[in-house]
């Protein structure tokens, strides 16, 4: 099963926001049912949100709907994954260039899974043998179709026989990590253990070979956004000498972003603070700040590990379209 | 109100598990009462544990009790906090000596609280005029009988007309910070927000002029034990050219452990990572790390906030009894 798919003219998708407790599947009928799924997090991760958007562009087309309209409303969903941009504008491409709906967002997604696989194969040259590797929020399966960007190296290193332990941060408030990840890598038996995310440095400190995360825009100079967490991760591990690699598609970078300070960084609502399952977990009348992004210089960065090999941030000049 | 007290030949306290949604009260009769009381967390906070254990050792005097039996049972509720061992030799001497039991802890309670004034005095000095401080944990009132050690200079500093923001990190696994700083400022209508954990470094980055956290354990050498995310925030402030201030009592110095090494970190249940409100949050099969504290070296620390002043990390050798 993957994250997203086309299936009898329907937009399919697992419900990200019932796992861990249940494996649940919505089907959607047109673009504004997608981008509202995207926007309320149905399907999250940002190459997940880019075949959820090519699908919802393949809807679109297939409705004979306005497609410059539909491509604004899926735009609109979500401001900071680039993948939801780079999907949209690749599908008016084919749509207008007289491209089948179905096969050319089916086409997206396989594409985007491909580029997974290369991911791992570079990746996981990174993993050594019996390896402690931490990671935070989901750039798992679920984020990415299938594979994942982040995952991606660390099953690979297992297919290839390695033993690797995944330090899995829980990644508050939405719990990406604890309910996706740690889903993901139990359902595969490899071995992890969830950690609040104020423990990182503190297992850092014990003995991380390596730390991936995935990103959801990369600006032209390296800079990159991901999910809120991952710079104080960044920080931590270069404090204490651990390299830092980010796992993305070349879909990922925008090279009309020169830096990370022009990264739109989504507010969301302060209650996926303060709520839990339905409960206010905070003082009444207590008010919290829920970015839900954060963004690290490129200096903090060892590298990106893309489908076209591992580049430094200062070689990123070499994916540039 | 305090967090600890004595009354009609019983020990109360504020249960701190049942805040922010419910004040209530405990009274407990006996010394083994209150180390269940300290190891359960009904009261938390090392200056609290402390005068906790000291109220503890004044019921085992008041019954008759083995008083070096009962000081064993007392020391062992909790591992790291410092001022737990050091209230109950404190009260071995004071019993030993012929002291009346509750005078002797009611004074040992006076004494936190003195303490804690002194320290919101001298660290008031670092806080400017709509300055913005984080915090960690609850090194509050709840934490220290009243006044608070790491929220002692913010209060004292607003009564001082200076204008203050606290970013307060949530503090998972247990949320001290969302459910007890958070309420404590709230009560006191001093401006604040909740932050996830892993959004320190951003709002870091946004403009924070101070840090101040608390301390479970201070090593001859600065090393220091705190609330889990301590050691997260101290490299992240390095990094970003934060100052990062330690308050707390000298009572918290243990000059009798070297570094941080030997520093003894409890490791709680995975349940409070997995579990919140008694619904479990994590996929069935997942396990969870949870150490309740981590080290910092002292040479990321800007200075100790004392009782009797501001000491650099080399400084502190002044307070050694």
């Amino acid at each position: 099963m993957r994250a997203v798919w086309f299936e009898n003219g329907r937009v399919m998708m697992i419900d990200q926001r019932r796992l861990p407790h249940e494996v649940s599947i919505v089907g959607l009928d047109n673009h504004v049912q997608v981008a509202e799924a995207i926007r309320n997090m149905t399907t999250r991760g940002a190459p997940s949100i880019g075949a959820a958007a090519a699908y919802g562009m393949c809807l679109a087309g297939l409705s004979g709907a306005d497609i410059g309209a539909a491509a604004g409303t899926l735009k609109a969903a979500r401001p900071t994954a680039n993948d939801l941009f780079y999907a949209v504008d690749h599908m008016v491409r084919e749509i207008g260039s007289g491209s089948d709906p179905v096969a050319a967002a089916d086409g997206y997604a396989q594409m985007i899974v491909d580029k997974c696989m290369l991911i791992g194969g570079h990746g996981s040259s990174l993993i050594e043998d019996g390896m402690k590797v931490m990671t935070h929020c989901n750039a798992g399966a679920l984020a990415t179709v299938d594979v994942g960007t982040a995952l991606a190296p660390i099953r690979r290193a297992r297919d290839q026989g390695k033993g690797v332990f995944v330090y899995v941060s829980e990644t508050r408030p939405r719990l990406q990590g604890m309910q996706l990840t740690a889903w993901e890598l139990n359902q595969e038996g490899i071995p992890h253990a969830i950690i609040s995310d104020g423990a990182s440095a503190h297992f850092m400190s014990k003995g991380v070979g390596l730390i991936i995360t995935g990103a959801d825009r990369i600006a032209a100079n390296g800079d990159f956004a991901n999910k809120i967490g991952t710079f104080d991760k960044a920080l931590a591990a270069r404090a204490l000498g651990i390299p830092f690699y980010v796992a993305a598609p070349v879909s990922t970078f925008d090279f009309g972003t020169p830096t990370g300070e022009e990264i739109v960084i989504e507010e969301r609502s302060e209650d996926e603070v303060t709520v839990l399952n339905g409960v206010r977990i905070a003082p009444e009348g207590s008010p919290a700040l829920n970015p839900a992004f954060d963004v690290t210089p490129a200096d903090y960065v060892t590298g990106f590990i893309t489908e076209e090999g591992i580049l430094g941030p200062g070689e990123i000049w070499k994916v540039k379209g």
